[in-house]
C-alpha cells in the first residue's frame, strides 16, 4: 500500500476533494482525534469497502473537551496513526493544527438542542456542542459521501445523525459496531491510561451492560430493576465510580422506565483517573 | 427567456445542483423569503454576471420571526416572484414548503455567538439564529458557488460572512449594494405596509443616515453626538418610534465612540406597525 497523502491545510484537503468529486469519486470519511487502534481501522476498513477514496482527519479538537479535561494529555501518536491508515488503505490523511481549523475570532457552534443535555452531555458541557461543530466544519472541507462513525459514542452518533437530518448536510452518516478486546473491553484510546489493576477494573463496563442484555433477553422490562442491577455489579469495582447508568430510548435518548422498541443501555463510569463509556442495544 | 424550472422538493433540488456540479458549471444563489423586487432582482443580476448557473429560493422561514413579527402576513407574491426570476433570467427557483424544510423533530441550531444579539437582535432574540441555521440548509441542499445578500441587512450579512468562515462552509459570500427608490427609501418587501402617510415617514431614515454620513465627511468622529442628531432627526416623524440607532464596527458590530475604520451607522425604526431597518457605511 503507498503512504496515504499528509495534508495539513483547509486549502489543500478541499482542493484534493474538489479534484475527486469532479472525477465522480466517491469519499468515505472516518474523523478522528488519532491515538488510532482497531475500532478505528474497523471503520476504515468498512469506508473502504463503500467508497472510492478514503480520508480519515486526525485532530485533537480543543472545543469539545471542558476546563479540567484531558485535553493536553490526550494520546497523540501520529506516527503509528499514519502507519495504521497506510495499512488499511487510506488515500489522504487530514492533519490540520489548531490554528489551521479555528480562527481566532471564531464564535459560530452547531447546536443540537436537548439530545447534548442528556447523559455524557450532563458532566460535560459543551463537549457534544464542540463535537457537532467541528464534524460540520469537518463535512465542509473534505466533502465525503459517507461518514463513518463507532457505536461506542452512541450519544455523538445519534446527535451527528440528527444534525445531518436537521441541516440537511449531503453526507451519509454510517454507525459502525463497537469493537471490543477479547475478553469485552471496548476499545477506546483513553484505554492507554489504564493501570493494569484499573484495566481489570475496566472489564467492569461490558460485564454490566452484557449481563443487562442477557436480563432482557430473558424477559425482563422494568429499567429501573435493569439500572439498580447494573450499578450494583459497578460498584463490586473498587475503584469505579459511576458518572451514570441510564436506559434511555435509541432515537431521543430520553429515559425510558419500560423497555420497548429499541432502547440503549449505556454507562460513563471513572475508574480511578480515567473516564470510561460503553454501551449496548436492547431490543424487546 | 425561459421560465426557471421550480423545485419544491430537496431531493430535486439537490439533484438538479449535483447534475450541474459534475459538469463543473458555478452556481450563483439568491435566497429570498419571496415578495420580490427591485433590490433582489440586483442580486440576481449581479450573480447572473458571476457563475453559469442561477437558482434563487422563496422560503417564508419560520424560524426567523419571533411571536408576535409577521410570519403569518408576511407577503407571498409567487407569481409575480416568478415573473421576476424568469425576467431577472433565473434557472431554477426553489421554493419548498415548511414541511419540506423542517423535520417534525427538527432541534438544531447554527449559532453566530456574540454578533447576534446586539442591533436587531436585542428585539428579535433567535431571529439570527433561525437566518444562520436556514441558510446553512439552504448553502447544503443548493450547494452554490456564490451566494448573494444585500447590504441592507447588514447585521445578516455580516453574521453569514462569520459562519461561512466558521464552519468552513464552500460558497463564497457576496455583499451588494442597498438599492432604493428615487426619493432614497431603501427596498424592502416591508415596504409593502406602509400607508401613503407612513411612506412619506419612512424616508426619515435615509434622510437621517445621509446626515451623519455628510457630519463624518465633514469631520465629525463622534459617535455619541452623530447618534444623538440622528435620534432626534428621527423624531421628527410623528408616526416613528425608533428601536435603535447605533453606530458600530463595521466587522464586530461593537458600538464605536469614535468613527475610526469601517464603521456602520444603522438604524431600526417602528413607522405606525411596520419595523424598518436602513444602514450607511461610514469610512473615517
Amino acid at each position: 500500500m503507498p503512504d496515504p497523502i499528509v495534508l495539513k491545510t483547509i486549502v489543500e484537503m478541499s482542493a484534493w476533494s474538489a479534484k475527486a468529486l469532479r472525477k465522480d469519486k466517491s469519499i468515505g470519511f472516518v474523523p478522528t482525534m488519532g491515538a488510532l487502534h482497531a475500532g478505528h481501522k474497523s471503520l476504515i476498513d468498512r469506508a473502504r469497502k463503500e467508497n472510492d477514496l478514503i480520508v480519515v482527519s486526525i485532530f485533537v479538537n480543543p472545543t469539545q473537551f471542558g476546563p479540567g479535561e484531558d485535553l493536553d494529555k490526550y494520546p497523540r501518536t501520529f506516527e503509528a496513526d499514519e502507519k495504521l491508515c497506510t495499512q488499511a488503505g487510506a488515500d489522504a490523511l487530514f492533519f490540520p493544527d489548531r490554528k489551521e481549523m479555528y480562527h481566532e475570532a471564531s464564535r459560530t457552534y452547531v447546536e443540537v438542542g436537548g439530545l447534548q443535555d442528556v447523559l455524557c452531555g450532563m458532566s460535560r458541557p459543551g463537549h457534544f456542542r464542540g463535537v457537532a461543530t467541528v464534524v460540520t466544519k469537518l463535512f465542509n472541507i473534505v466533502r465525503p459521501t459517507r461518514a463513518y462513525f463507532g457505536r461506542k459514542d452512541a450519544q455523538q452518533l445519534r446527535i451527528l445523525q440528527t444534525m445531518v437530518r436537521d441541516l440537511n448536510q449531503p453526507v451519509e452518516v454510517v454507525p459502525c459496531e463497537i469493537v471490543r478486546e477479547p475478553d469485552g473491553l471496548a476499545l477506546s484510546s483513553r484505554n492507554a491510561y489504564l493501570s493494569p489493576r484499573e484495566r481489570k477494573q475496566a472489564l467492569g463496563l461490558s460485564k454490566t451492560l452484557e449481563h443487562c442484555k442477557q436480563a432482557v433477553a430473558k424477559g425482563e422490562r422494568d429499567a429501573m430493576k435493569l439500572i439498580g442491577a447494573m450499578a450494583e455489579m459497578l460498584e463490586e469495582e473498587p475503584d469505579a465510580e459511576i458518572d451514570y447508568v441510564a436506559i434511555v430510548n435509541a432515537a431521543t435518548l430520553e429515559d425510558v422506565t419500560t423497555i420497548a422498541g429499541e432502547c440503549l443501555a449505556a454507562l460513563a463510569v471513572r475508574i480511578g483517573k480515567t473516564r470510561l463509556i460503553d454501551n449496548v442495544r436492547l431490543n424487546a
